[in-house]
Protein backbone atom coordinates (compact mmCIF):
# COMPACT_ATOMS: atom_id res chain seq x y z
CA UNK A 1 0.00 0.00 0.00
CA UNK A 2 2.09 2.43 -0.96
CA UNK A 3 0.59 6.46 -2.00
CA UNK A 4 1.94 8.26 -4.98
CA UNK A 5 1.20 11.90 -5.02
CA UNK A 6 -0.95 13.40 -7.67
CA UNK A 7 -0.72 16.61 -6.99
CA UNK A 8 0.11 19.54 -4.27
CA UNK A 9 -1.62 21.87 -2.61
CA UNK A 10 -0.87 25.82 -2.43
CA UNK A 11 -2.47 27.90 0.66
CA UNK A 12 -1.65 30.77 2.00
CA UNK A 13 -0.78 28.39 5.66
CA UNK A 14 2.71 27.68 6.13
CA UNK A 15 2.85 26.40 9.66
CA UNK A 16 -0.13 25.13 11.53
CA UNK A 17 -0.54 28.06 14.22
CA UNK A 18 -3.53 29.76 12.25
CA UNK A 19 -4.40 27.52 9.84
CA UNK A 20 -8.51 26.93 10.15
CA UNK A 21 -9.08 23.54 11.76
CA UNK A 22 -11.69 22.47 9.08
CA UNK A 23 -13.59 24.42 5.70
CA UNK A 24 -15.90 25.57 7.48
CA UNK A 25 -14.04 27.84 9.38
CA UNK A 26 -11.75 28.70 6.21
CA UNK A 27 -14.63 30.87 4.88
CA UNK A 28 -12.15 34.14 2.91
CA UNK A 29 -9.05 32.08 2.55
CA UNK A 30 -8.21 30.50 -1.05
CA UNK A 31 -5.78 27.60 -2.54
CA UNK A 32 -4.52 25.96 -5.83
CA UNK A 33 -4.32 22.37 -6.47
CA UNK A 34 -1.83 21.67 -8.84
CA UNK A 35 -2.33 18.72 -10.27
CA UNK A 36 0.66 16.66 -11.96
CA UNK A 37 0.58 16.41 -15.70
CA UNK A 38 0.18 12.47 -15.67
CA UNK A 39 -2.78 12.51 -13.75
CA UNK A 40 -4.42 16.09 -15.74
CA UNK A 41 -6.59 13.51 -17.78
CA UNK A 42 -8.50 12.43 -14.71
CA UNK A 43 -9.76 16.14 -13.96
CA UNK A 44 -12.21 15.54 -16.76
CA UNK A 45 -16.15 16.72 -15.75
CA UNK A 46 -14.65 17.60 -12.42
CA UNK A 47 -15.73 21.66 -13.18
CA UNK A 48 -19.45 20.18 -12.84
CA UNK A 49 -19.22 20.08 -9.34
CA UNK A 50 -19.12 23.08 -6.55
CA UNK A 51 -17.43 21.23 -3.44
CA UNK A 52 -15.15 18.38 -3.99
CA UNK A 53 -13.41 16.10 -1.00
CA UNK A 54 -9.48 16.47 -0.82
CA UNK A 55 -7.44 13.50 0.84
CA UNK A 56 -4.13 14.67 1.18
CA UNK A 57 -0.96 13.47 3.13
CA UNK A 58 -0.42 15.60 6.83
CA UNK A 59 3.00 15.69 5.72
CA UNK A 60 4.17 18.19 8.79
CA UNK A 61 1.80 16.27 11.22
CA UNK A 62 4.01 15.06 14.59
CA UNK A 63 4.64 11.36 15.43
CA UNK A 64 1.66 9.17 15.45
CA UNK A 65 -0.35 9.55 18.94
CA UNK A 66 -3.04 6.93 19.88
CA UNK A 67 -4.86 9.58 22.30
CA UNK A 68 -4.80 13.08 21.79
CA UNK A 69 -6.05 16.73 23.30
CA UNK A 70 -7.64 18.03 20.46
CA UNK A 71 -8.11 21.26 19.58
CA UNK A 72 -11.54 21.27 20.37
CA UNK A 73 -11.45 20.30 23.86
CA UNK A 74 -9.35 19.67 27.44
CA UNK A 75 -9.14 16.26 27.98
CA UNK A 76 -7.71 13.57 25.69
CA UNK A 77 -9.59 11.63 23.57
CA UNK A 78 -9.17 8.49 21.15
CA UNK A 79 -7.92 9.72 17.77
CA UNK A 80 -10.29 8.08 15.82
CA UNK A 81 -12.98 10.15 17.51
CA UNK A 82 -11.19 13.16 16.22
CA UNK A 83 -10.11 15.06 13.37
CA UNK A 84 -6.18 15.27 14.48
CA UNK A 85 -3.95 14.75 12.13
CA UNK A 86 -1.39 12.53 14.20
CA UNK A 87 -3.04 9.73 13.62
CA UNK A 88 -1.33 6.01 12.32
CA UNK A 89 -2.31 7.36 8.39
CA UNK A 90 -2.13 10.60 8.26
CA UNK A 91 -4.37 11.06 5.86
CA UNK A 92 -6.55 14.50 5.98
CA UNK A 93 -10.10 14.80 3.84
CA UNK A 94 -11.15 18.19 3.62
CA UNK A 95 -14.45 19.07 1.88
CA UNK A 96 -13.02 22.16 -0.30
CA UNK A 97 -15.12 24.65 -2.74
CA UNK A 98 -14.12 23.95 -6.60
CA UNK A 99 -14.33 27.62 -7.88
CA UNK A 100 -12.29 26.89 -11.20
CA UNK A 101 -10.17 24.62 -13.49
CA UNK A 102 -7.39 26.00 -15.69
CA UNK A 103 -5.43 23.37 -17.42
CA UNK A 104 -3.94 21.37 -14.63
CA UNK A 105 -4.67 23.86 -11.61
CA UNK A 106 -7.85 23.62 -9.60
CA UNK A 107 -8.97 27.04 -7.77
CA UNK A 108 -9.98 26.80 -4.47
CA UNK A 109 -12.13 28.36 -1.75
CA UNK A 110 -12.37 27.02 1.91
CA UNK A 111 -8.89 26.03 2.28
CA UNK A 112 -7.88 24.53 5.08
CA UNK A 113 -4.42 22.33 4.36
CA UNK A 114 -0.90 23.20 4.73
CA UNK A 115 0.95 25.00 2.13
CA UNK A 116 2.57 22.11 -0.09
CA UNK A 117 0.87 18.86 0.99
CA UNK A 118 0.96 15.60 -1.09
CA UNK A 119 -2.32 15.42 -2.51
CA UNK A 120 -3.48 11.81 -2.57
CA UNK A 121 -7.35 11.65 -4.32
CA UNK A 122 -10.07 13.66 -5.44
CA UNK A 123 -13.48 13.37 -5.08
CA UNK A 124 -16.81 14.60 -6.24
CA UNK A 125 -18.72 15.75 -3.07
CA UNK A 126 -22.47 14.36 -4.03
CA UNK A 127 -25.00 15.41 -1.29
CA UNK A 128 -26.50 11.71 -2.19
CA UNK A 129 -23.43 10.09 -1.09
CA UNK A 130 -22.19 12.36 1.76
CA UNK A 131 -24.88 13.68 4.14
CA UNK A 132 -26.49 12.14 6.67
CA UNK A 133 -28.58 13.05 9.10
CA UNK A 134 -26.93 11.98 12.47
CA UNK A 135 -28.15 12.85 16.26
CA UNK A 136 -25.35 11.91 18.58
CA UNK A 137 -21.51 13.64 17.42
CA UNK A 138 -19.96 12.54 20.26
CA UNK A 139 -17.48 14.85 22.52
CA UNK A 140 -17.75 17.31 19.54
CA UNK A 141 -21.12 17.77 20.19
CA UNK A 142 -21.77 18.11 23.66
CA UNK A 143 -18.77 19.80 24.78
CA UNK A 144 -16.68 21.13 21.39
CA UNK A 145 -14.76 23.91 22.35
CA UNK A 146 -15.40 27.34 19.97
CA UNK A 147 -12.06 27.14 18.08
CA UNK A 148 -11.63 27.56 14.81
CA UNK A 149 -8.23 27.69 13.92
CA UNK A 150 -5.11 25.66 14.66
CA UNK A 151 -1.42 25.72 17.65
CA UNK A 152 1.75 23.97 17.16
CA UNK A 153 0.29 20.54 18.87
CA UNK A 154 0.29 18.82 16.52
CA UNK A 155 2.69 19.78 13.96
CA UNK A 156 6.37 18.20 14.20
CA UNK A 157 9.21 20.52 15.11
CA UNK A 158 10.93 22.29 11.98
CA UNK B 1 4.06 7.92 2.10
CA UNK B 2 3.48 4.10 3.26
CA UNK B 3 0.33 2.79 4.71
CA UNK B 4 -0.34 0.15 7.63
CA UNK B 5 -3.68 -0.91 7.67
CA UNK B 6 -5.04 -0.06 11.53
CA UNK B 7 -7.44 -3.22 11.21
CA UNK B 8 -9.63 -5.04 8.53
CA UNK B 9 -13.52 -4.87 7.19
CA UNK B 10 -15.60 -7.89 7.71
CA UNK B 11 -18.61 -7.83 5.16
CA UNK B 12 -21.21 -9.94 2.89
CA UNK B 13 -19.40 -9.14 -0.10
CA UNK B 14 -17.12 -11.24 -1.22
CA UNK B 15 -16.91 -9.77 -4.91
CA UNK B 16 -17.90 -6.67 -6.35
CA UNK B 17 -21.47 -7.33 -8.15
CA UNK B 18 -24.17 -6.85 -5.96
CA UNK B 19 -22.02 -4.68 -3.63
CA UNK B 20 -23.72 -1.14 -3.23
CA UNK B 21 -22.05 1.59 -4.72
CA UNK B 22 -22.39 3.65 -1.79
CA UNK B 23 -23.76 3.55 2.33
CA UNK B 24 -26.51 5.43 0.97
CA UNK B 25 -27.44 2.16 -1.36
CA UNK B 26 -26.66 0.06 1.34
CA UNK B 27 -29.61 -0.43 4.42
CA UNK B 28 -30.02 -3.34 5.20
CA UNK B 29 -26.10 -4.93 5.39
CA UNK B 30 -24.00 -4.90 8.13
CA UNK B 31 -20.21 -5.62 8.88
CA UNK B 32 -18.02 -5.51 10.97
CA UNK B 33 -14.36 -3.22 11.53
CA UNK B 34 -12.02 -5.35 13.08
CA UNK B 35 -9.41 -2.94 15.00
CA UNK B 36 -5.65 -4.85 15.78
CA UNK B 37 -5.21 -4.44 19.25
CA UNK B 38 -2.08 -2.16 19.17
CA UNK B 39 -4.72 0.84 17.61
CA UNK B 40 -7.39 -0.37 20.14
CA UNK B 41 -6.55 2.34 22.06
CA UNK B 42 -7.14 5.37 19.68
CA UNK B 43 -11.06 3.54 19.77
CA UNK B 44 -11.87 5.44 23.01
CA UNK B 45 -14.86 7.97 22.46
CA UNK B 46 -15.91 6.77 19.35
CA UNK B 47 -18.88 4.94 20.76
CA UNK B 48 -20.67 8.94 21.02
CA UNK B 49 -21.10 9.14 17.26
CA UNK B 50 -23.87 7.90 15.04
CA UNK B 51 -21.76 7.45 12.14
CA UNK B 52 -18.18 7.44 11.02
CA UNK B 53 -16.05 7.81 8.22
CA UNK B 54 -14.06 5.07 7.44
CA UNK B 55 -10.78 5.02 5.03
CA UNK B 56 -9.99 1.62 3.64
CA UNK B 57 -7.60 0.31 0.53
CA UNK B 58 -9.52 -0.86 -2.53
CA UNK B 59 -7.67 -3.92 -2.74
CA UNK B 60 -9.54 -5.83 -5.06
CA UNK B 61 -9.64 -2.45 -7.75
CA UNK B 62 -8.30 -2.69 -11.03
CA UNK B 63 -5.33 -1.23 -12.58
CA UNK B 64 -5.67 3.16 -12.14
CA UNK B 65 -7.56 4.60 -15.19
CA UNK B 66 -7.71 8.15 -15.48
CA UNK B 67 -10.94 7.75 -17.61
CA UNK B 68 -13.96 5.19 -16.56
CA UNK B 69 -17.33 4.49 -17.62
CA UNK B 70 -18.97 5.14 -14.14
CA UNK B 71 -21.57 2.82 -12.61
CA UNK B 72 -24.09 5.47 -12.90
CA UNK B 73 -23.54 6.46 -16.53
CA UNK B 74 -22.69 5.50 -20.54
CA UNK B 75 -19.87 7.81 -21.10
CA UNK B 76 -16.24 8.01 -20.10
CA UNK B 77 -15.54 10.39 -17.46
CA UNK B 78 -12.63 11.70 -16.00
CA UNK B 79 -11.91 9.09 -12.62
CA UNK B 80 -11.63 12.12 -10.12
CA UNK B 81 -15.10 13.30 -11.20
CA UNK B 82 -16.54 9.98 -9.86
CA UNK B 83 -15.92 7.36 -7.04
CA UNK B 84 -15.02 4.20 -8.71
CA UNK B 85 -12.02 2.53 -7.40
CA UNK B 86 -9.51 2.43 -10.55
CA UNK B 87 -7.54 5.52 -9.17
CA UNK B 88 -4.24 6.12 -8.70
CA UNK B 89 -4.35 6.20 -4.78
CA UNK B 90 -7.20 3.38 -4.08
CA UNK B 91 -8.51 4.75 -1.17
CA UNK B 92 -12.31 4.20 -0.50
CA UNK B 93 -14.18 6.43 1.56
CA UNK B 94 -17.54 5.38 2.87
CA UNK B 95 -19.80 7.02 5.81
CA UNK B 96 -20.75 4.45 7.80
CA UNK B 97 -23.70 4.17 10.43
CA UNK B 98 -21.89 2.77 13.84
CA UNK B 99 -23.97 0.58 15.63
CA UNK B 100 -22.01 -0.52 18.79
CA UNK B 101 -18.17 -0.79 19.78
CA UNK B 102 -16.97 -4.41 21.56
CA UNK B 103 -13.35 -4.34 22.14
CA UNK B 104 -11.28 -3.78 19.18
CA UNK B 105 -14.98 -4.73 16.88
CA UNK B 106 -16.86 -2.20 15.34
CA UNK B 107 -20.40 -3.18 14.47
CA UNK B 108 -21.46 -1.59 11.51
CA UNK B 109 -24.56 -1.24 9.36
CA UNK B 110 -25.14 0.68 5.59
CA UNK B 111 -21.98 -1.21 4.72
CA UNK B 112 -21.21 -1.04 1.10
CA UNK B 113 -16.88 -2.45 1.35
CA UNK B 114 -15.73 -5.80 -0.11
CA UNK B 115 -15.07 -8.08 2.93
CA UNK B 116 -11.30 -8.16 3.89
CA UNK B 117 -10.87 -4.16 2.81
CA UNK B 118 -7.75 -3.20 4.86
CA UNK B 119 -8.76 -0.27 7.11
CA UNK B 120 -6.81 3.11 6.96
CA UNK B 121 -8.63 5.20 9.24
CA UNK B 122 -11.80 5.97 11.31
CA UNK B 123 -12.90 9.77 11.70
CA UNK B 124 -16.48 11.17 12.95
CA UNK B 125 -18.71 12.17 10.79
CA UNK B 126 -19.20 15.73 11.90
CA UNK B 127 -22.20 17.86 10.26
CA UNK B 128 -20.68 21.02 11.17
CA UNK B 129 -17.47 19.74 8.62
CA UNK B 130 -19.10 17.54 6.56
CA UNK B 131 -22.30 18.82 5.28
CA UNK B 132 -22.76 21.47 2.96
CA UNK B 133 -24.89 23.10 0.39
CA UNK B 134 -23.96 22.54 -3.20
CA UNK B 135 -25.59 23.55 -6.44
CA UNK B 136 -23.93 21.22 -9.06
CA UNK B 137 -23.36 17.69 -9.13
CA UNK B 138 -21.82 17.29 -12.31
CA UNK B 139 -22.57 14.90 -14.32
CA UNK B 140 -24.11 12.36 -11.59
CA UNK B 141 -26.91 15.25 -10.70
CA UNK B 142 -27.74 15.68 -14.75
CA UNK B 143 -27.69 12.12 -16.04
CA UNK B 144 -26.70 9.72 -13.23
CA UNK B 145 -28.32 6.73 -13.61
CA UNK B 146 -30.74 5.29 -11.27
CA UNK B 147 -27.59 2.23 -10.67
CA UNK B 148 -27.38 1.09 -6.82
CA UNK B 149 -25.01 -2.02 -7.09
CA UNK B 150 -21.57 -2.57 -8.50
CA UNK B 151 -20.59 -5.31 -11.20
CA UNK B 152 -17.42 -6.26 -12.11
CA UNK B 153 -16.11 -3.58 -14.45
CA UNK B 154 -13.38 -2.27 -11.38
CA UNK B 155 -12.32 -5.54 -10.14
CA UNK B 156 -9.40 -7.19 -10.86
CA UNK B 157 -9.52 -10.68 -11.78
CA UNK B 158 -9.41 -13.48 -9.23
Amino acid sequence: MQLKPIGRIRSPFAHSPGTPIQPCFAGGHTGEAEIFPENAEGLRDLAGFDRIWLLFWCHRASDVKLSVVPYRDTVERGIFATRAPARPNPIGLSCVRLTGIENNILHLAEVDILDGSPLLDIKPYVPDYDVYPVGRTGWIGERGLDVVAADARFEQPS
